[in-house]
């Protein structure tokens, strides 16, 4: 056995997506529960020049899109950021989901080596797909899930590691 | 050239801890400029029944010896969680970068099929050491070190994800 792209990726996204979707399950209810509306969560942020939850989503989810998408060597989709609702960010992250299983482990076999150009900051950066994968793709995709569980987790859902880790 | 499961974990790990080194020193400034002890950071957190700042750190770096010691085969070497000032906990930070210094790419070839047995919730599970890499130890590291991030930035700390990312 050899370790490859795909199992660095895809299987990696798509858990920590399932478990974000259980995590505002468990802040919905608890919404419900002590009667607020959940776009309280959705505005909540850690700090008032961070971006609110919604926002983390979104990002999350645009990280999953563009990593699955370039390292397939694939036009990144477009998904326009207007998410608001639970409801309609949980339908982002199914969308990502969905993204998801149509790619194949041959999709990603050598995009190691592929070269991958970013725009970071206004300038045009080029790496290899591995460079890409670890230090660029993942700690983002990674600080913005649990910049997500971390909002929640500070509006005090109850909710703790194992729901984030799954 | 294909992945491997150094490149997936030492160079990762160096690099996320080497940021959270500067990411301490601004907060040290910041304190210094606004005259308040960095113990407050030490023992900051984002609800009260998570654990703080100095917790985090101990994590993170306990996330970072432990995988790389079990893929290597190695014991796990035991480090008491007794830091409290930013510099113990920078001290800490700079032990498990000069353990990573010493892993050899060819200490951790193999190791995706290596069987890794941890104690979780008082349950003895035993995963390979691909599955190990991908869905405990770098989620969970993932998670301190942007949980240690928060925590500063949810204090004022002028950094911003450029200092998290490097």
């Amino acid at each position: 056995m050899t370790i490859s792209m795909y199992g660095m990726s895809v299987p990696v996204f798509t858990r920590m997506l399932t478990n974000l979707l259980a995590i505002m399950d468990k802040a919905e209810a608890y919404a419900a529960d002590r009667k607020f509306d959940t776009l309280v969560l959705s505005e909540a942020r850690l700090a008032p020049d961070m971006i609110p939850f919604r926002g983390q989503i979104m990002i999350a989810t645009d990280h999953v899109k563009g990593c699955v998408s370039r390292l397939a060597g694939k036009e990144v989709p477009s998904w326009p950021d207007t998410e608001k609702t639970f409801d309609e960010l949980r339908a982002r992250i199914q969308k990502a989901l969905d993204l998801l299983s149509t790619v194949q482990a041959s999709d990603l076999d050598g995009s190691e080596d592929r070269q991958i150009t970013l725009k970071l900051g206004g300038n045009e950066v080029t790496m290899d797909g591995e460079t890409y994968l670890t230090q660029r793709a993942l700690p983002n995709f990674y600080f913005h899930v649990t910049t997500a569980y971390s909002i929640l987790r500070n509006n005090g859902i109850p909710i703790g590691k194992r729901d984030y880790i799954g």
